[in-house]
This record gives structure tokens, C-alpha cells and sequence, in this order.
């Protein structure tokens, strides 16, 4: 029998916040066994460009990532965000080392071609290096993983942080059995946007064509439910979207 | 008979110059056998808290680093810098890995007390994890080490970068037989300030006293010296002072 794997993916409004990132790191760190944590940190990589004078451009709900762009979501994610995600989890008592996809070579990308838009240096996955994650997880270690990758050829690439989580799960589910959450602000997938409480509890892929159709979803939820059947179609066990605090209970929106 | 391993402490004038730290580079990735880069980048994180209207203030050539630069230097060093080296040393086929000393817990520090000077948040380095860092380096694994380091309570600090690499070596000379180099942007220490030829070749404690008390060494050569003494002392085999430029070569300045 496998061992179990959970991968957590955490967003940017979380990240942001000091008490909801706590709620989070403390719920994740509750988790018994192998686990790995996704970060992402959209908001304060806006948030610092703009002290910087550099503007944001999204198309699609994707960052424009030009080179002044680049250095600072590197700055970001690599740094900022990761470092101290690491340093509060070694508070708690977790092992946890941050990791970008250049390190040990984990995840090499290629730069997305300028047509039809042209992102910059932004990188779609084209491989996942199982063999250095497995021997860190199995040593007791847990990755804090960073959507900056490279192209192997030394430069560094920005990454969408849901697809790196749906990528790392995918991959690493011939070795384990991978349970993937993605925590964001909401407490799952709603029917009703206005109500917070209209959490769908199941999402079967012929679900998401109609409500992708219906409108129900939208937006940034679309991307986020490819991937999370992304990952089901690649042998993940299991994918549950919900929000910090739900972490670790039977909450949340599954996808099946 | 314990096997060899290369500490290089690369400095900051190296790293802020993509030639220079190309060719740092390119000699690092020659060394054979097992290797460690330790990375500074105090110039890089000047311009870039100056662009963030962030002051730099120096007592002693040391940083003081308040909550905002500690922002900043944790931005620049354990994201820009470290990733970037990564990526480039993945790129000449090195399996780098950029850690700062709160992955892995590997470096534990203090903060500095606030008497006499209030450095802010500085660390002193109190212990260095040796098991996790041999088991990445007996992996076949190159860590590159930024001076960003941790409490162990959450709190991350701002370590010098000689005393890191000087520290790391220290602590793993009852593992390997450790050669510790420290790059910067002179060819070694000179006798004549002016004249780049005038490298001393060797330098015994003796000397260095005497080097002191006659003004031959000031500034930052001298916590230099003091960490490479610290070194020979905690049972390194070799301490060199030398330029990017002749990593590799017999040149530069030994320690005794």
C-alpha cells in the first residue's frame, strides 16, 4: 500500500493575512504524515511592485511577467512569502524547507509562447523531478513550494501556483496516495456567490461543464477546477477545495 | 580519511556584476566533489531598499535591519539572488539547492542583544544543523546558502555572510575535510592597498595582529580575517582569501 501524501495549496488572500496564515499553518501542521504546502502571493507581489513603481498587468486572471516583474515575484514567492511561511512552520515544530522548481532541478518549465499573448517570463510545467521530492518527503522534510520554476538554462520562470499544486500532485501520485486541498478565501465552491454558506459538497466533471455553461462559475474558479481535474485524471486521489480554516475537516467542495 | 568538501563565500560586488559572478560561476561548478556556495548581496539589497525608499544604515560595516529591511534583505537574498545562482549553476549541470538557515533548521541563531547597539533584527549564530545538510551533500546535492537565518521561533534575522560561511565550515570540518574560500573583489589581502599585486600569500595570527595594529587590514577585512581564524581554529584545513577570478588557482591569500 502506498503512503499517504497530503499537498496543500495556499492563496494569496491568505498569505496576506498574518491571522488567517496562522489559522492555516496551524491546521496544516495538524496533518499526520508526509505533507508538502503550496504558496502563492499574487497580492503582496502587487503590493510590493507597486511600491517599486511597476505596474501589474493581468490578462485572463494571469500576470503579465515582464523582467522588472519577474524580480519581484522571485523576491516574493522565493523569499519573502517562503521564507517566513518556513520560519513559522519551524516554530511549530515542522521540518520545512523552501523550495523554487530550479532547486534540485524540481520542476522544469517552458517559457509560454508570445502567441497569442504574451505573458513574458512565465512558464508552463513540463516536468516534475518525483525522485529529489520523494527523498526529501522521505526523510522527514516538508517542501514549501514557490511558483517560481526555470527553463534550465538559467532563467527563472513565474508560474501559476494552483497548476504548480495540481502539477506536483499529479506527478507524485505513483508514488503516494495524494490527497490535494486548495485553500482560498471562500469555504468552498458556491451556488449562490452572495451566500457563503451555499458550499456545492460534490463536483462531478459533467457538474462543472454545465455550471462553467449555467455561469455558476467563473473566473479564476475555472482554472482552478481544471486543474483540480487535472489532477484526478492523473490518479490523484483525492481534490477538495475550501478555505483556511476548514483545513483538515470534511468541509469544503470535493472534486470527483 | 574524511572526504573533501568546498565552502566559496561569494560577496557582494561579485554577485551584483553578471560577468564577474559568471566567471564565480563557472569556476564554482568546476570544483570537484562535494561543494557549498554561500551568497551575500548587501550592494543588491541597498539599491533595491533605496528604490523601496528604504534607507540603509551601516554601524561598523554591518547592516542595522529594522522590519522593513528585514523585508528586503529577506527578498534579496533568499529570493533574487539565491534563485537566480540556482538557476545558473542548474544550467552548467550543478543539483543546487538555495536554502537560507531556517530550511531545514539548519542555522539557528540569536538575536543580537540591543546594547550597545540596536542592530535590530541580527542573529547571532547559535547552532548549525550538520545532519541535514550532510544527508543533502552525501545526495549529490549543492546547497547555496543565504545569510537569512531564524529564531526557531519564527522570527527570521539577518546574519553576516562571512560568519556564515565561516560558521558552516567550522561546524562541518568532523565530517569533511573542509577548504573555505572566501571571493570577493580584490585578488587577495594586500599589503599595499593600491597596488592589486601586492597579495601577502600567507598569513599566520601573528601577523594578522601585527597587520592590525599597523593599519595594513582595517574595516571589513577584519571580521574576515577574525572568521577565517575562527575556522583554522574549529579544525577547517585551509582558509583562502582570493578573487572570483582565481577560484581554483593557487592564488589569493592563505589563512594559518
Amino acid at each position: 500500500m502506498k503512503r499517504s501524501l497530503n499537498i496543500v495549496k495556499v492563496g494569496g488572500q491568505v498569505v496576506e493575512d498574518d491571522s488567517r496564515l496562522n489559522t492555516l499553518l496551524s491546521g496544516f501542521s495538524a496533518i499526520e504524515g508526509n505533507k508538502l504546502l503550496v504558496t502563492g502571493g499574487g497580492r503582496t507581489a502587487t503590493a510590493i511592485a507597486s511600491e517599486l513603481g511597476i505596474e501589474s498587468r493581468m490578462v485572463n486572471g494571469r500576470r503579465i511577467t515582464d523582467e522588472a516583474m519577474l524580480r519581484v515575484v522571485t523576491m516574493v514567492y522565493a523569499g519573502y512569502v517562503s521564507k517566513n511561511v518556513v520560519a513559522e512552520l519551524q516554530a511549530k515544530g515542522i521540518n520545512a524547507i523552501g523550495l523554487c522548481g530550479a532547486d534540485l532541478d524540481l520542476i522544469r518549465c517552458v517559457k509560454r509562447p508570445a502567441n497569442p499573448i504574451d505573458f513574458g517570463f512565465v512558464g508552463d510545467v513540463k516536468g516534475v523531478n518525483t525522485r529529489e521530492l520523494k527523498l526529501l518527503i522521505d526523510a522527514g522534510a516538508v517542501p514549501v513550494v514557490c511558483p517560481i520554476t526555470h527553463d534550465g538554462m538559467g532563467q527563472l520562470l513565474n508560474t501559476n501556483a494552483d497548476t504548480i499544486a495540481s502539477s506536483l500532485a499529479s506527478a507524485l501520485a505513483s508514488e503516494y496516495d495524494v490527497t490535494l486541498t486548495f485553500c482560498f478565501e471562500k469555504k468552498g465552491v458556491l451556488s449562490d456567490p452572495d451566500d457563503e454558506n451555499s458550499v456545492i459538497p460534490e463536483i462531478r466533471r459533467a457538474d462543472f461543464e454545465r455550471m462553467r455553461e449555467d455561469g455558476t462559475v467563473s473566473d479564476g474558479m475555472i482554472p482552478k477546477l481544471d486543474n483540480a481535474f487535472a489532477a484526478i485524471d492523473a490518479g490523484v486521489n483525492k481534490v477538495v477545495i475550501t478555505n483556511a480554516e476548514s483545513l483538515g475537516t470534511d468541509s469544503g467542495t470535493e472534486i470527483i
